[in-house]
């Protein structure tokens, strides 16, 4: 490979001849050999991006940046943004806990690939447009980097999380709506218990992602803060006054997402608790789903030694072994990013409680983690959705058998003869293996009547 | 010890003659010999006195339990509300999930009180109230469990929980202002940095505590619904129409807390998502006390030895073997609660991702943990107020010596001389252990004049 | 209440004049109000009983301690080992880190205790043994604490984690032996599977727990490796030369477990990874437990919708509305003990790794939840043991109707007329709700006699 | 792009004509667009690559398979193994839960790569060795993927974590043994206490990762057992007798390994408990590490303004704005990467202990999380190692500077004057800000001779 020699304040590095990163990012590259290569997030990178621009049109907006430099940082800005960068950014995750060698790698990226936009060639000449003292203008690591994190966990959320639970949410509630009046036998503890009908087992599940999605989307707020305007620890130190609100307006313009200047900017590098919040809401969301899956994988056990009650389609082959198999794979593939999910909650809470006074440094690690839960939930709900609860159709054949055979509907009788008579008939049909019906009678609690009367699945749910 | 002989569906059981209790309390004691005597919360019991009194008032209002026998329920409840019923509630946590054994103890408590307070004898004689027909008519344990767990829950945010990190939370406001003019050294990566004042550092941790505050009320509306009126399986099955309205109605009247009934009472039963979602605030908020209180030891280290940057107060001897010792024992109190309540966080999230259909069975653990979380934090939070944070006062000897030693001040040159010659004079003087402004005299960078116009801490901070 | 006054070195204090305690204990009681009264585990105070003891002996034989305090220290410290003095222990876990007030308070104790069994009257006269200087003596909280830690843990890990969890292993593997002939249908991913037999299924909880006690046992070298002779901070300062071999010979002759003196003193102060080893076994075990305790209850769902294949005892009443109904109960207690040990283990993960230089400050915190995950393991699964799996009986109706009604038997068709054909029956017999065989001999892959010959669910497991 | 028809058992699927995967895999590329792309670790295709490979060695050994189909299956397996086909490798983790889409995919890649070793071309022709009925034989995804799961985890074990662990180890007992004479002031609580020398606080480090390499080292046992053998459910249904116990053979010898079958299939299957129980002492070795790299951090604090006890190498410019900053950054990507690894815990133990009867669906998940832990353990402790640990150096003049102000010297009092007058002294000393010495004189408990004579702090250590 050829290099050229590259220069920072420690000295000089040889750097990949045909690469805009620079002294900084190949130290980093050399000094931190941990897990795959370049795992640093993409949406980060991103995220680098807009915020580079907007702080070079703040930094040209208050006259501490000049015109030309401010359109070929911007023109290098859009470059990283559209991803034509990418193969620029080749570190990992797993660096200095500020993140400060990502921003590096950007300011070396903008100034060097602006250097080539004017006409230079890479490593040769002087560049008008200098990492520190330009791209980095009015700027630390410490308020660009939690910057960039709001700004990937944003968008993500924005364009993948939520319409990837809010379509399962209104599936699942369409669902509920289809079969409501599909009356089935309840299970409590597992156990037959009182009937209710489909709909309304599928209402629990629309409704635990709406309180899901209500408790994500109150997250916003805070994660709408950006710490740029800090600098170094808060003070904002070096940064024009007022840069702070233009900077997080521009950023708001050019993502088209409402962020704002945050309230206190020390809070904002101190601590990442905008990303303990909103990844809290991820976490609860993933509560919901586990269970949802797994009730969904229940129902559908079988086909013929299980509940059964409902079917869902059939994508693929489910055994490698056993022909004619069909697995509930996609409830496997949601409950295992669930699963992620909460131990992916425990590293950023480890993480979030670990900073050290006016800096965390476990940010990149609660980014990555953040961006990979939000993602996956997202993608996840959507496979979901797709090619799981969309073709769900009730079985309705044994829903009547398991019906017809319970005991529990003895429960209607509580009101009329009482709680104690109610348990001697559904213990004695327990007993000889007969029915209801039968042990009532046998008992002679009741007519043949009053039972058929009063004991009425389809009154029992309420719905019919 | 005297027993009386006590009958439920399965048949008899012996009970000690002067207990109130009746058979299932009493199987449930030999079934579950797990861990610490009657550790189910207290706060559930009471949370139980008030849903039964108002069960009571609603039963009768719907035309289906008598003044009489609704007087008596309301007038044993209410002792249990003052809490001199508690020897009456022997069962443990780690019974059934669904907590029935718990309700049916309530229900034998009050019908045994109600014979007694009826004038009857204990277990002899009919009695007016019945456990399962009168006490628990028109609920099942599966809502009625949930239900206290809400009204205990709130109760416990409101009385002590809130009102403990909202102390801290004004102290440390406070404590910010009156030292918001003391310019001190910054420390990012635990490393000298640039200065800020020792109110700037304070006020983001009245910030976190503020985001956390507002984090946590929003989960509030969630705790408020109430899944009383579902009965078995959230249809409300024997249960009056209209009945779950007036009856969170009556809850709200005898707490003074706005509980209204849940609007999906399937969801209610099914997961206990709103304890998920609160516990996950307070999970935020000890994300954000681990941090805060970290740092006030790490501010008060020392004293000779550290950076005993602020003094706190000196509540005991520090050590049983070395003399004089002082520690920041309240930290250590406040943090080892964080931990706590982030493993707590960790069996919620298990607990309420593992229920089967129509019924979460992990319901006395969430509560459990939740409840603990809540009384420790609001404890530890005014404990920390009281007996450190109003007492931490500035050590301005050696906060002026580490401002005065700093190395980071250089950077107040960046926006005059450029990064690079500004990093020559701090190595300079780091290497020859000299001031920053020998060495910049020395590089002949600047004059002296501009180095003290420029090196200015208290105008870094921008606050001065 | 009448008080008496105390000293210590930072003056006054007065303390309820009928207890052993003295001035820094009330401090404590002062400045913790922190939760519930008393909380600090009772085998922790019963471990400093011992510890205390062995001091006072290895003190005597290294020639620091006359022969007369020696005995009245452990005159007093056998009422504490017997639980006699438990009343005099009234602090809280959340106290100190170091856990330094709890050692004061032992000190306070026995010195106070062993005044009056000298014939002293409380709070009157010279007293012969004093709490530093005497009962303290070659000790410091910061060694004493973690010595306690690792006593009261190995002990009840042995008494009754380890009784608890081998009674369940071997129940289930008598259980598993019991049952190795009933064939039934497997079930993977919740679906019908190929055969094997319940006991094969037991076999595999078998197993697990005994790969589980194995893990745990491997745990117990690190935790019997005692701190004590560390004092302040490892050097072993203040104690004589040999001391700490000694006193942990002593300790283990007292305690009868193989306690030996720690190799490094600097690592039992500084880390309690002893007690994130051994509580990670538990974890181990509480996630082999859950699976245990999750089949069961969906092997007994039902009884009439769910599995049913095996029935468990009727311990109690399941319902409080209905009437009949009989839960899993034990397989729920045992369950929400293992989500309770699932959330200790971050707790105690939290604490574990957040200790500074020459002292962790978790102490209380991590062994309250050791000690209560391995109280509760023990516990539940002896509960689950006499309550459950004893009485577990195989269902066989419902076993030989899922092994008729199974497709999955067509696996054993693979070797004789390959995958696809094999699916092609599966998926014919399935979709035309016929058997097997007919759908084989409808597709004419093979004979009536070639079908019974191979189709053999016995065989097909492999035990008959 | 090209496609050609590709059929199973569900139909006809379109597959990119260049691919060696069919029909399979191409449905679940379909199916889960979860996460990036090709997710699934190569250390399980290299593994799959292993035991296909000796299944088709067991299977010819035990009469099942010709030696052509042998021999080819082997040659394409070793071309997985070298990483040569991993480009035909595109599915993702979160699949189905048992990795059967990746068993398949292995199985068709196999297959089709078989036919062009064979002459044959891809997607024409009559293949002589077929996914299921040849390249699976004897096998199921059930057994085959946890199988995979073993090797992956115990190989990197050995090839990477160890070696990283061990190494740290090593350096970190060097460090201890040379910086064993440099006495300095202890610290408890973060306050100064008694002396020790930074080698003793070094061997603290040395020890922890000792206690958990044993720990890590206990667990590889459970590790080498094999689910293979065991097929669908357990029982090994369509496997030779002792099949089991040789290709447990062929993969030790292809791997160099000491892999042995399972002694109970059953747990093999349904459990993934020696992924947990190994995973848990990775995260006990976080755990310690956490404490190790925040130690050193904070030892490294300052230059000027922190404990400044010893400095590490400075590799890279520390900040983006603060010239001439350096920062511990080695410790902060080993702090991140511990985090993490407690946050896997998290997951596997989720994942763990939710399986349900005869299978675990959490595999891919797991071992994912697994293998990440693994690989980041063991490079981030390397990178620790080689640009951090190796070159600490004490800072001689702060230590002696920290060490003569000290005011716990006092402890080494007690012993002649009582702890009592001990504690004066150094409140004295405190409260004047005058040295033990002169504090000690002034009250008059010791003479100047005494004082030099018994206040040592070499001797205090032990060590000197």
């Amino acid at each position: 490979m050829d290099f050229r020699i590259e220069k920072d304040t420690m000295g000089e590095v040889k750097v990949p001849a045909n690469k805009y990163w620079a002294a900084q990012t190949q130290r980093s590259l050399l000094n931190f050999p941990i897990g795959p290569e370049a795992s640093m997030p993409k949406e980060i990178i991103q995220a680098f991006g807009y915020l580079k621009k907007a702080a070079a049109y703040a930094n040209h907006q208050h006259g501490v940046l000049p015109k030309e430099k401010r359109d070929l940082i911007a023109k290098a800005c859009e470059e990283i943004i559209q991803g034509k960068l990418n193969d620029q950014f080749p570190l990992v995750i797993w660096q200095t806990g500020s993140g400060t060698q990502s921003n590096m790698n950007c300011n070396e990226v903008v100034a060097n690939r602006s250097h080539v936009l004017n006409g230079g060639k890479l490593g040769r000449g002087n560049m008008l447009v200098h990492p520190n003292d330009d791209v980095n203008k009015s700027q630390s690591s410490n308020d660009t980097f939690p910057t960039a994190m709001h700004i990937a966990a944003y968008k993500m959320l924005i364009e993948k999380t939520i319409p990837g639970i809010e379509t399962l949410q209104h599936t699942l509630a369409a669902k509920s709506k289809e079969m409501m009046e599909v009356v089935k036998i309840g299970r409590t503890h597992l156990m037959d218990a009182t009937p209710l009908t489909l709909g309304q087992e599928f209402s629990a599940y629309a409704y635990q992602l709406s309180f899901g999605l209500k408790a994500l989307k109150a997250t916003l707020a805070h994660l709408s803060q950006l710490a740029l305007g800090g600098t170094a620890v808060g003070t904002g130190l070096n940064a024009p006054g007022g840069y702070d609100i233009t900077v997080a307006k521009y950023i708001a313009q050019f993502t088209g997402l409402p962020f704002i200047t945050a309230q206190n900017k020390f809070e904002s590098l101190a601590a990442n608790d905008a990303i303990v919040e909103s990844h809290g809401a991820l976490k609860q969301i993933a509560v919901s789903l586990m269970k949802i899956a797994n009730d969904i994988r229940l129902l559908a056990s079988g086909p013929r030694s299980g509940i059964g009650e409902i079917s869902i389609p059939e994508n693929e082959p489910g055994s490698s072994i056993m022909p004619g198999k069909v697995n509930p794979t996609q409830a496997e593939a949601l409950t295992m990013v669930c699963a992620q999910v909460m131990g992916n909650d425990v590293a950023i809470m480890v993480g979030g409680s670990n900073g050290h006074l006016e800096l965390n440094v476990y940010k990149p690690m609660m980014i990555y983690n953040f961006l990979q839960s939000a993602e996956l939930l997202g993608d996840a709900c959507m496979a979901f959705n797709n090619n799981c609860v969309l073709g769900i159709k009730p079985n309705h054949t044994r829903i009547k058998m398991h019906l017809d055979n319970s005991l529990m509907l003895v429960t209607a009788l509580n009101t009329h003869i009482g709680y104690y008579k109610s348990a001697e008939i559904a213990k004695r049909a327990h007993k000889e293996g007969i029915t209801l019906k039968q042990a009532a009678l046998a008992l002679g609690y009741l007519s043949a009547d009053e039972f058929d009367k009063w004991v009425d699945p389809g009154k029992m749910t309420g719905t019919l």
